[in-house]
């Protein structure tokens, strides 16, 4: 059972892992940067607390933890209660969902073993806006993608606002930076057993709905404007493509990431 | 040829249309309310000039309008010149993307012949949030939606936040109030030949790839929380779902609706 503990001093030293937030939010992943992972409102914190990451306490109005009642029962962590100014003067801005929840990173999954039985898996290359990548997360979580694999150039899942926008899902779907040299690193995924499918808005890729739906398949999406590397195009197994109106640049990585996990993945199977 | 007139003055009146836009985006549609259409930034500014909308004046940086050279040549409307300081001023904050045009609404276009050819249609109930209304839009333009129909308690698709968050697309993408009593009104619809699907999380639905692919089809969609009434949903042809990884709620609605246009459009046909 978590035991809630009164906060009414804002330079209390215990609340120190919420503190300045947004500050702290500059430079998450940098040497002395902190890494914690941070959980806004009932929602997100629920999934952290059910997720492999470690928590390490809770920052919230006394509302907010009845609410999550079952999820403290068996946490042993500490819960600091606060009011709403004290918690906004913490973290150095009003916070209107009113709970917090921090927790250590976890260490990442095997790649290997994350591949032996995905069926669906995304690689990213250069997806480095955090509130797409939050959004991809959250669409990778209810499309049934097994894991998630970032390549060169990607944001930090674990920042704050990926956290968020993904609904915590982020906290969900396994996920781990691909290792060697890009893109023949990519021949883990092969090794494995999984095509590689690169998604691209070129003429001459295949549209989505003519591959064969009983594949394992993994998605390679680049980031919004530039899109996949020209490396990364030639070492993909096939080039996929959204059949798009004409006039029309593109959609954004997140939606078109759905559009293509639907069609490829086990959803998208009549 | 648009003439590029030089204003230094914010309180100039010539900017009027241009004046303090976040109070004006508190109530775009209320009586008394302007009910201009605002584009924000050279690629919207762009295709609200290739719209159907009349473009009444431009307000930006020279930078901006030395872009959109090409695009002012045939526009016989008077573009301002002004620095971002004074730009600043006019619209009540500063605007990053450096230059504006607003037009008129334009006369909404007749549902019956809106829908005659169509063969892939969107209908919204309650799309509320002008995000997500804008995001599908965006997204209708990239799928090839013909038409999109707005029922009951939707946000107005012309609110500035939508038209930027659509990419400009809301101004392409023929829509209308769908006339009539909800949800009976869908009559008209099944009258142009097409089925209409409801969009719904319920097991019981039909998975979306399931769906016959050579239909003509309208997409019923509903807002990301409360999803469809059981009033529209009793009032579809046909109910279909995006199968979902267990423990995931929902996909944002401009998402789902992505999916949907991909998989039941000619996108989505092998």
């Amino acid at each position: 059972m978590a035991t809630i503990t009164r906060v009414d001093d804002p330079a209390d030293p215990r609340v120190d892992d919420f503190r300045d937030l947004t500050t702290a939010d500059r430079r998450p992943d940098r040497p002395g940067g902190r890494g914690l992972v941070i959980a806004e409102g009932v929602v997100v914190v629920r999934r952290m607390i059910d997720s492999p990451y470690p928590v390490r306490s809770l920052l919230g109005v006394p509302r907010r933890f009845d609410e999550l009642a079952d999820d403290l029962a068996g946490l042993p962590v500490p819960a600091y209660a606060a009011d709403a100014e004290t918690m906004a003067a913490v973290v150095g801005f009003h916070l209107n969902r009113g709970v917090l929840a921090v927790a250590d990173r976890a260490v990442p999954p095997d790649v290997t073993a994350l591949l032996r039985h995905a069926r669906l898996v995304a690689v990213l290359e250069g997806v480095n806006d955090h509130e797409n990548l939050g959004a991809l997360f959250r669409n990778a979580a209810a499309l049934g993608v097994d894991a998630v694999l970032l390549g060169p150039r990607c944001s930090d899942p674990l920042y704050r606002r990926s956290v968020r926008v993904s609904m915590g899902h982020v906290l969900r779907v396994p996920f781990a930076e691909l290792p060697g040299p890009w893109p023949s690193s990519l021949e883990v995924l092969r090794a494995a057993g999984l095509r590689v499918a690169a998604l691209t808005p070129a003429a001459d890729a295949r549209p989505l709905s003519t591959v064969a739906p009983d594949q394992r398949i993994a998605v390679l999406l680049g980031a919004e404007g530039p899109g996949l590397t020209a490396d990364a195009l030639a070492a993909a197994d096939l080039r996929v493509r959204i059949p798009m109106a004409p006039g029309v640049d593109s959609l954004n990585v997140a939606t078109a990431a759905a559009v293509a996990f639907h069609a490829l993945g086990a959803a998208g199977r009549p």
